[in-house]
């Protein structure tokens, strides 16, 4: 079968390979529609270590082929929506508080890392019954496409961030991560949603998701900006969806006492961030900071996609370019890669 | 100065009475609007035991006259939310999780209750720095009137419930409680909100804050609806807003294992709740039951203010009758006793 | 092989069954030591539904004697504790909050209620990864046995009420099981700890895990006793693990504004618990009524043995009787359902 | 009438000041015993920024002099424990999760910051009836002298932790508040208890109270010693009570994916803190970094008390140097300054 992905680190191509085999828990699914995401591009250039011969991509909306022996809920022909975080239930990991550490940090998150992801005509998704769920009727697609990983890991930034009503949030980065942690907010009833960024596209949607004020780290520093919001008491809660290291430290230095800072960010390419010991109240002032890995399983799918089910957000907002067709996956990707000023969302239908 | 309240039990009527006088934490406070609750009908009646040439009314959105020499926030001429519940911040119930219960159960419940409520040409607010807070410049009083006690009331539902997205919630009863109970499990991201009630007005309402399905309990068990609803499963959680002491035994019953029945009803007329044992998992289905007062204080006001400032919600909805001038708080107050079939809360501008 | 079990309601006794047969990720595992439970005798005295030709017993530590395929963490030979109870780690309710509701109510208890029990030669562990581990070398088997159900279902009450530091704690009924709760809300830093219960023994052990007053029903009502040890403000948490349906209704008659009374007791032959609608504050006193099953999986296991490895609870004290040799499971289990006065647990080395 | 504190920055000394004057919310107390304390010394150093004229001392046991009209709880001749964090209960910061914090960050610490503090004939305290509590009559003076300070602040780091039954806890530093968090770490049930340190006085006590393992940062690096005592696992929990910045990133390193980093070390020389990134799975791993100063009130006071009166927590072990005399205040603080050996605490008589 063909897939694309990564051939040696830099190198990104369609490659040939046998199509996965399903063990007893297994189910073997082929895609319907799929997106790339920011992490495979990292991947593609080395960004989680060297990579070699590997089909990419973890998001992903499918068609069931084949099903394990063992597996109960699904059969060839069903249309699922497959967690981006696919949990070994059977480790001890997931008995735990957080569901993507199965045996250690990250463990959770099989494709593109332990094993061959979604760009591929069929792929091999573990434990399928406790990890994929069936496509609502009611939802297309393409809205159930961006539940996997963008609203899943936005909406685990606002559970870390444990948003109460009316509290104040900043959300830092409003690519699709930070979008969904801002309609995630407003989902919240949160107070002011002051959303960090500046391309044109994404403050409208921000805007739409609930954001009251919009930031531009180009006009002014956003801490002095975020301060003035809130007159001078800093944010209750700041949700990292991106920027750079000197983002998180300002992010610390805006949340108030008793504040938390949630992180999203893959903050891959660096050793250290800093904590800004006055501004954290040397170490007194019960600010936490958080940070976490999208969790997955098919509850969480379910819960999520029932958010959409009944009405109360609109994810197909984050789509902003559509491509028919399993060879443009290709220019999904370098799209990706490229980073146009208008780009949230790429998606590809098979 | 006059007051409207209770003369004897079952007769009501305009009083005379001296203006309070501020305490040093305190403050004396003149309406600009104010609304009548069922509580206070309920005063009417003895429900609440026998009353005496007492002062009626909770909810209130008023000016400041005077305040005692230890008030730095205020200053006569502001204009303030007063929350309905106003703890005594120096009794160690405070310091506890909840604040309703300063120095026993539901202490911090003052107006009516320890003291002349607000129905009145001047009422006095203890403790007036951490209990009041100014209305925003952007929300109408008859906006904040319904925050004090409605909104906050039935977003205590909500919290107790500890909604999160994507679950299935029921709202047993939408009155004003209720509708603001549906109102804020669509403010937390539930998925199916189901919403218990027949009145017309009601129901088109329940539906605006976001109700998914409305429940009618002539047409049928509402235990029935609600497990068709939720394809035999059940809820996942169940606010009581409404109905008769069944309506509580139920909603153990249509609660899922693992869920949360909160209940907001005051069950003033009865002995004795009924768990219904097989229900409850004989007591093995980690089904909580919980029941709690409204909370109070500034910074709660201010939180739930800052809902509506930055508008998520609009709780004028509630309003189904507007009065003008001091003395229809007699014609409010009637009102709310009669209950006619549109009512949801008539308010008084003064 | 050998069973010893429910011939017919009301008819125990030993019964020749087949082998059960490991499936890929189960194991076969014979007993080194076990004992009965009161759950047992209810099964026995048709408490739980008619039961027929069903192998009894959900205790036990043992030895691996086969593993299927795709077990990974055991081999043949292993000492294992395993989980009295053990859900289906690829069912959805496992993703939830309580790991006992597995696929509904109580679904994750396996052993008795929809497979054979451990009174047998062999038996069977489904999902073996997850659902047992190792016996620690510096426990004891019978140490290991009162962690499996007894301290696991205790400390799941001492849970539920989360006991903070210095909380006035009731404990009512000092069977094994309020015996563990009594120890777990010690090691939880609770104040006063006391103790319903009127058994010599189990006085006397209740006193050694950290009860500082025993209240004897003899003697007084109960709620009066609470009251006057808590200078008539009442217990912060109360705990039900045993009494009748009364002591139900007292625990929330003694329970303060924002406690919580947290259930252990399988209340199987009633339809109805009385909550007093006065005393819970007619639903408005913030008092969380809870009850819960038993969570089961390797990790709690692991975690509770934790505390056994480390010195801080010598569970065997709950060991009144001890046998020696397969065939005095019967004689165990018959000492259960006659119940003498000075019985805590039987234990039986196989 | 006389205290001791800092004159100028780097001096310290006698001083005579008018007494206190108590508003109408206050209590004026006399000291019966008190303690110094590690930041008493850094204020006097400057850590806190330059001082003058200023009493010090905020650990006290002593006795009601004077109460203004509106204190209700006291009068002059109560033995009263005094909270080293006295909170405005009526400003809004206390209407939040921390008391500490009640009009900005650690704004609830007015002894040696906003007043004079305790080493003093007469001291002040500000809203008397929910700052202080009654001196129990089975608690010594001194034993309850560590509960406002030390044991709190040990606390409030096992609280930050939320420690769970046979969770692994790492407590860094074990002078007084590190050897609270120990024996905190072990009233919640903690498995092993893993305490950095050396001094032979501290290992001694730190076992006492519940330590499973000494870790001598002598002999090897910490990480290390962690890593091997948990199987390359890494801790659940670790709190940090002393050491140096690097022990702060050490702390984030050796804690396991879901686990937290509770920090109770004023880090008031220095500018950043440092995260590893890679260590804390790049933001990844949900791994929280907490950090709080210690909460007050007297509901606060009572509780912690009330684990002594239960006989469960021997606070006494800490004190290491016993002074008898007003005038050996002087003595006691510059012991504390030297830190010798076996100096854990030093109590003043007076």
């Amino acid at each position: 079968m063909r897939g694309f992905g990564v051939i040696t680190t830099g190198k990104a191509g369609w490659m040939e390979k046998e199509r996965p085999v399903a063990g007893p828990l297994d189910a073997i699914v082929k895609p319907i529609v799929l997106a790339p995401c920011t992490s495979d591009v990292h991947n593609y250039h080395g960004g989680a270590g060297p990579k070699e011969n590997l089909i990419l991509g973890h998001e992903v909306v499918g068609e069931v082929v084949e099903v394990g022996d063992m597996v109960t809920r699904f059969k060839p022909g069903d249309k699922v929506v497959v967690a981006t975080t696919t949990p070994d239930w059977l480790a001890l990991g997931v008995q735990e508080k957080y569901n993507a550490h199965d045996s250690g940090p990250l463990k959770s998150f099989k494709f593109t890392s332990s094993r061959d992801g979604v760009f591929s005509e069929y792929f091999l998704v573990n434990q399928a019954d406790a990890n994929m769920t069936f496509l609502p009727e009611n939802v297309k697609p393409e809205a159930a496409l961006m539940v996997v990983d963008m609203m899943s890991t936005g909406f685990h930034g606002v559970e870390l961030a444990e948003i109460n009503f009316g509290e104040n949030v900043v959300v830092i980065g409003i690519g699709p991560v930070g979008l969904m942690a801002v309609a995630g907010s407003a989902l919240r009833g949160a107070g002011k949603i002051m959303a960090v960024g500046t391309r044109p596209d994404c403050v409208k949607i921000a805007r739409e998701y609930g954001a009251t004020d919009i930031i531009n780290y180009k006009e002014g520093d956003i801490l002095d900006q975020v301060m003035e919001l809130t007159n001078g008491e800093g944010a209750d809660k700041v949700i990292i969806a991106g920027g750079k290291p000197e983002s998180f430290t300002k992010a610390v230095q805006m949340t108030r006492a008793g504040g938390i800072v949630s992180n999203l960010v893959f903050w891959d390419a660096i050793d250290v961030l800093s904590i800004p010991a006055p501004a954290w109240g040397l170490g007194m002032k019960n600010v936490d900071i958080r940070g976490g890995f999208c969790p997955g399983g098919a509850l969480r799918m379910e819960r999520l996609l029932n958010v959409l089910e009944n009405g109360r957000l609109d994810t197909t907002k984050l789509i902003s370019h559509r491509y028919e067709g399993f060879d443009k996956i290709e220019d999904a990707f370098y799209l990706m890669d490229e980073k146009p000023r208008d780009l949230i969302k790429p998606v590809v239908f098979i």
